[in-house]
């Protein structure tokens, strides 16, 4: 089954918005099994969009469009999937109800322009849109499938979740005699390796277990390797990705952080959770980007207390209790100032853990003794404050908070497994 | 003269990684003026990348492809281009001599695998990758000129600006009788308008100045309008790029944050600096985002002294001093509490201005008074202490945070302006 992604707008071809919707339609494919050829992404030219879209009909079997469906001139989308069959456009009274209904629900007036959206290719089927007014259609182009979408990122997912997967999945068993997996992709989360490297070190995985198809998501610093059920290939099952799963985790080794594919912050709510343990920060390179991950995760009220983002000396000093001196004869960015941040964090809020960063992020205030990229962490809990020193080589003021406040969690994480059940 | 990109690599019509090589490129090309027709993604099948190349490069005038040019087994960009025009590839001494000085000046060994990457299609000319390993080229594919640059975006980037756009400009100059301009877009902020109504206010735009062409980048909760000069429409100059820039800001009036393009918290921090103040924060549902958008600013540690994320009361109360009263009678979601944590983490600190948030990010934690986002923002200073209460409906804690963040950024940025030079 040959599937390519249309995605329209000028928007897009002009590289004011970064086309999200077509990778994410590519993942959910994968997720059944189906692999998809290409994607072409072309502006709201008419002439252009009505010849992309006969012409890729021509050499596919399933076309899925996105964008071009709203409410303004510059939406042409449904006028060029008519062209494109040679038919028109008519007021779908199918699409027009369930737009009235939508603005009836929300309690909006319903404006002329909204009842340009229920104007369809003729013959074509309505997909209800049930979080936005534009709906969408099914036209059949001669031999291909083609599914219109608005390019709205919340409303495509949950046609595509609702209507479009669906009607594929039936499409196979009836026509093709084949079910497709809805096996959920494994995904296992990576810290510490470089991405080709992660791929070199699993480049076996594709022969080894041919029914498992990998992919690989880097989220720097993490990295996501994938696993899906390859229905192509047929043996897709849950015991060969059970199989593969172990294989990745095998041969990565302590660079695995989860199994379950959670972020490093996630992976520590889950731990802090499980101990009953509470934890508080002292940051001062991180900026505040450690206690943002971590109240990132929902819940995480029941175990993050407090951070102090303390940037300047005088704010070590009054709020954390550091000592002048360590600051004087080590200076800010030292593993002993790390360790009194630390400490002076756990004892003000009584928390676990208390967690520091202090080091050098860049662009400016590298020296060659503590060069851009240096960063000393200082873990404090019950009966034990354990500093480190690390290097990092990014030269970039984002990828430097971003990798030092993940390996502080990722510091924490590995000294609360090495202490098992117990804080 | 007709530009279309080509992005190639499985990771990406896989779903694995988006492409955002392509948009990079069709905006710098906006910015001499050019617009890019089309955008395509195939995976790393030989014969499928073979005739993609040689289909688009029969349909343009410039065909820039992406990816493809690394070191292992699925890198088969290059054969796939000699393929499209029916050539070899060879080692070419140029690319090698390249690559084996990139090493020795890394002090890096070279890897036979490395030698493999000088491997490009015959009557190519070397594009020098200054910033990485694979070397690019340039191929003529009949009347079709193409460029070949690795997928990594910094090599990419790097290679585009020193050699891809200077050749275009060239070429232009030289065939077309053509100088592309290279004026600087102007990019203005705006804060508070949803991306819609800031198109709706604007749609005259491009009629009023015809050599202006703008373009939209929402980066939530901002949104960045662009103005481009239009090489294709001539009169593109200065001139009325600064009579566009003026309609812009006239139109979207107080919602206008930053005719720089700048950020809310570099405006706020280009703010601070020019007073010569200084900022703490107390952080209850920003969660240490606040601080950590102001530290991702280079410099900022000439202004920014302290966040203090005070998720619990207790540390509301240890830390800033808010009275266990006020939490009791008005909750910690009020605007009592607010203005007791901006006005804590003032006299703490000793900065010019505090400021604070204290709302209900979401998913859980709403109740009909103090629904998912709800947040209250005080802002103490010298002599004063404002508190306000804010209500937003995207019922996401991410976005919560941000723009929760942003308005209260957003609020001091609003009382500096009106004291004027004060603070």
């Amino acid at each position: 089954m040959k599937i390519k992604i249309l995605s329209t707008g000028d928007e897009i071809v002009s590289g004011g918005v970064v086309d999200t919707n077509a990778s994410w339609l590519a993942a959910s494919l994968l997720g059944l099994g189906l692999t998809v050829d290409c994607f072409v992404a072309v502006g709201d030219d008419f002439g252009t969009l009505r010849r992309t879209i006969a012409d890729l009909a021509a050499e596919t079997d399933i076309l899925i469009v996105t964008g071009g469906l709203g409410p303004t001139n510059d939406d042409i989308t449904a006028e060029a999937a008519a062209g494109a069959v040679n038919t028109k456009t008519i007021l779908n009274p199918e699409a027009l109800g369930l737009v009235t209904d939508y603005f009836n629900r929300k309690g909006w007036p319903m404006n002329p322009s909204n009842k340009k959206q229920a104007v369809l290719p003729r013959d074509c089927r309505v997909i209800e849109n049930e979080v936005g007014t534009a709906p969408g259609f099914y036209l059949r182009i001669s031999g291909c499938h083609g599914f219109f979408m608005p390019g709205v990122p919340k409303e495509m997912k949950a046609m595509t979740l609702n209507w479009v997967l669906p009607w594929i999945q039936r499409y196979a068993a009836k026509n093709l005699g084949r079910t497709l997996t809805d096996i959920t992709p494994r995904t296992i989360t990576v810290f510490g390796l470089p991405e080709s490297e992660v791929g070199a070190r699993l480049k076996d995985l594709a022969t080894q277990f041919p029914g498992v198809r990998p992919g690989f998501r880097a989220d720097f610093p993490l990295i996501q390797v994938k696993l899906y059920p390859d229905s192509e290939k047929r043996g897709g099952g849950e015991n060969i990705l059970d199989q593969a799963e172990q294989f990745v985790v095998t041969t990565l080794g302590r660079w695995v952080i989860s199994r379950e594919g959670l972020t490093m912050e996630q992976e520590v709510g889950r731990l802090l959770v499980q101990k009953k343990a509470t934890i508080a920060l002292a940051e001062s390179c991180t900026g505040g980007l450690m206690a943002s991950m971590l109240t990132d995760v929902p819940g995480s009220s029941e175990y993050f207390i407090f951070s102090g983002v303390t940037y300047s000396n005088e704010a070590k000093i009054r709020v954390l209790g550091v000592r002048q001196s360590t600051l004087e004869s080590h200076g800010a960015v030292s593993e002993e100032t790390a360790g009194e941040m630390a400490q002076g964090v756990r004892r003000l809020t009584q928390a676990t853990y208390g967690i520091s960063t202090s080091g050098v992020a860049g662009p400016g205030g590298g020296s060659p003794e503590k060069p851009v990229g240096m960063v000393c962490i200082g873990i404090a809990g019950p009966g034990f404050c354990t500093t480190k020193r690390y290097g990092f080589a990014f030269n970039d003021r984002t990828m430097n908070k971003q990798i030092f406040a993940v390996t502080a969690l990722g510091a924490l994480r590995k000294r609360m497994l090495m202490q098992g059940g117990s804080v």
